[in-house]
């Protein structure tokens, strides 16, 4: 094996061999402590040099991490000790069609660049991931990430109508096409969006566009208790599909007070946050009808607007709940997601499991789709408080999955959860996911560790 | 191999062997030529029984053809030849959770069944296939079927949310769960959607509700021309996302109007029937936005309706596209997609088709996403004129892959479809199928012929 037969195969200003360079591709967004250091990092200009990388690690069975923006916030994107990251930051053109309503675009380009082509031309692509100003639309698919609309307009893959993907022995392949309805052959495409770099390497994707939504109407309704937010969640989303439905339970309302000071109140037991994008006045009746039920099930206070930037800054708050939290320490950030019904008692056992540990837990949530994101803060120079917000980490999968829930509702198993990925889909599931990666990646170079252990490894979740 | 060991390891009166009997499963509405006659019919109670079935097909290598109500236009449900055909027909449960808002079905249940349970709970189960009366739910799944109202609300993968499928061995497994976002693992529940009962048999669905939409208002609109409906489509659908935009080509009107004299207009170039289920006035708002797109692109006559009778009625007649053709003699159906911008060259090249062999052919078509039914017809006492229409359907598909179009963009490829795959897909994607197929039925026991030639055999279209 040798690394200059890949520096002579690739265009020059390709490869990034120095230690210093190379170390800053070794850890993403989730910090694993167990990131190793690649032996080089290749930052591709096109798909063919995808396809040199790939042929390269057949050859030699070198692993290879597929890389976006390293916004993964469970290790997808971190580094494998002496293997390869092949950074798609490189590759990031944008090209829309607006007769076909689609984009097509390179895996390196952000989300946000994506939103504003298609936003030049008054259309719109809807799927709203917290990091959309930082995270890769390649990340994205590789993901299937959500966002805040989700619960009105799903997530990446109802916007992926086809993409190009090189194969782990360097074959690239088109799937799908601007086409809305295609059913011939097996759904590959959709095969591929959330196999986080897995199965392929996606080097270029056709988006689906919407036309461009008219201005929201915003609500924000404090509720005495997550019970009470949860009963407005269920009688909100049996009416009608509100363009956004956020939930803040009281840790998570005081920390982004805390950061903000915008007046938001600190004794409420829940605020939900929710949108409508209806049309000129069915706009303010289904706000008017959101209004109704939060105060059917308790609302102490409900504020409705319909300036968007007034709307834009509620929204503000609440994806600054993440930053807000680190005046508590280092964070792990969960996404398990759960049926709306048993929101409330994830919510009680995400308590108990924090008073357990004498860890803070608080949450945020995609309220309308279940999906919710604790967040575990600890001392990072306490190693004992350090494994004590591990076992909380653990603990929250396990109470999600004992509610009929998930370990992960969006943000990917990656590296850090897949020791838990077993609990939630069983033996035989594991078996048949086995089966089509050794169809598609027999040697397993393809991002070894995310989703499935290492062949021959046993996972082992970090903390007993 | 013992039939005997199959019929005493299920419950009595499951298994059909009378030929008789058995000759009611040969066909499905492709009425494919070559469907074979299957050497016994398993009406299937239970998930246990599919198990049973494929065990015992697993073990004496026998083919089994999963059936739900038949109704595949491609051949995906028609029998093999000594093969075992898996009907799902006695499968019919359907329990609604509110709070959740998923319907859990069995495969055999009707999607109309599905459609009515959840509109006895106030919520809805959008996907509306033309033949949603007659269909099963199972069959919608395993074909990813479409509809009229996909244009707007997407089709039947986007509303799967799990299932449990039972493997070629035997084992049964649960994909995806009562989850509106999860990305444990990977995308399973999506690839087992749209495989035509190749990878496995589906016996249960987690399906997603949505709250019932406020009543529609519809308009009609008389064009001059194919051209000048397209431009309104592409008009129209830059603008704002219409519940329904059906199109119907001079031919189809007519035949239509034969049937049902409801008034259209027999030298109509073409006839676009919309749809707006915006809340309230917005809906008013939307049909005046489509009304001025129309009369932009030509429209001579526009008409508009909030009754709903009214509007279903103009629905229905587009539905009746189908058998009002049967005046003219046995019908091939053909459902090629392209992007919507090629619809007029399509239906240009359609026109040279039909000429060229002399054979009748009218277009209707879901314009929203692109996806149209060519409807041929041809006397069937006339050999030549049957070999003329079997050219006819050849040359249309081979156009919509000159468009950058698919095959098939609701109906599934099944049988009849499946010599033509390879030229959409291309040899690499076809051998990428093929390896999937393999790591999940490995003797090829599970509706062999469908998607994929049989193994070792080379594909033949049936028409030079």
């Amino acid at each position: 094996m040798s690394l200059d037969e890949l520096v002579a195969a690739l265009p020059p200003d390709t490869v990034l061999t120095d230690p210093d360079l190379r170390a800053a591709y070794r850890f993403d967004w989730a910090r694993d402590p167990d990131a190793g250091l690649p032996q080089a990092v290749v930052r591709a200009n096109t798909t063919a040099d995808v396809q040199t990388v790939l042929r390269w690690a057949s050859r030699y069975g070198v692993p290879v991490v597929p890389r976006g923006a390293g916004s993964s916030l469970s290790g997808g994107s971190s580094g494998v000790a002496d293997g390869i990251t092949l950074s798609t930051e490189r590759m990031r053109g944008i090209d829309i069609d607006t007769a076909t309503r689609v984009a097509v675009v390179q895996p390196g380009a952000l989300n946000a660049e994506v939103k504003k082509a298609a936003t030049a031309e008054g259309l719109w692509y809807p799927p709203d991931p917290s990091s959309f100003e930082i995270c890769s639309i390649g990340g994205n698919a590789a993901t299937n990430a959500g966002g805040l609309c989700c619960v009105k307009y799903g997530v990446t893959t109802d916007y992926v109508l086809g993409m190009q993907v090189v194969l782990a022995d360097g074959t690239a392949v088109r799937l799908g096409g601007p086409r809305l309805k295609d059913v011939a052959g097996l759904s590959l495409t959709k095969l591929f969006v959330g196999s986080e770099g897995t199965l392929g390497v996606i080097t270029e994707l056709i988006l689906r566009l919407l036309p461009a939504p008219p201005p929201a109407a915003t609500l924000v309704a404090n509720l005495p208790s997550m019970q009470a937010a949860a009963d407005a969640v269920v009688a909100i989303t049996a009416q009608l599909r509100p363009a956004m439905l956020e939930l803040m339970d009281n840790g998570s309302i005081n920390a982004v007070e805390d950061m903000v000071s915008m007046g938001l109140d600190r004794d409420a037991g829940a605020l939900l946050l929710a949108r409508s994008d209806a049309p000129a006045a069915a706009a303010q009746a289904e706000i008017a009808q959101i209004r109704a039920a939060c105060e059917a099930a308790g609302a102490t206070d409900v504020f409705a607007t319909d300036d968007p930037d007034e709307g834009e800054a509620f929204a503000a708050a609440r994806r600054a709940a993440f930053p807000a939290m680190e005046q508590f320490g280092t964070l792990l950030l969960e996404d398990v997601g759960v049926p709306v019904p048993a929101l409330p008692a994830l919510v009680a056992g995400i308590e108990r499991i924090g008073a357990a540990h004498d860890t803070r837990v608080v949450l945020v949530a995609h309220a309308g789709d279940g999906n919710t994101h604790p967040i575990i803060a600890y001392d990072p120079r306490d190693a004992a408080a350090e494994q004590r917000a591990r076992s909380a980490f653990g603990e929250v999968m396990d109470l999600a999955l004992s509610l009929g829930g998930t370990i992960t509702g969006e943000h990917g198993v990656g590296r850090l959860k897949a020791p838990w990925l077993g609990a939630q889909l069983g033996d035989d599931v594991m078996a048949l996911t086995r089966r089509i990666k050794d169809a598609l990646d027999p040697q397993g170079i393809l991002n070894p560790g995310v989703v499935l252990p290492i062949a021959g490894e046993t996972p082992v979740a970090p903390v007993p």
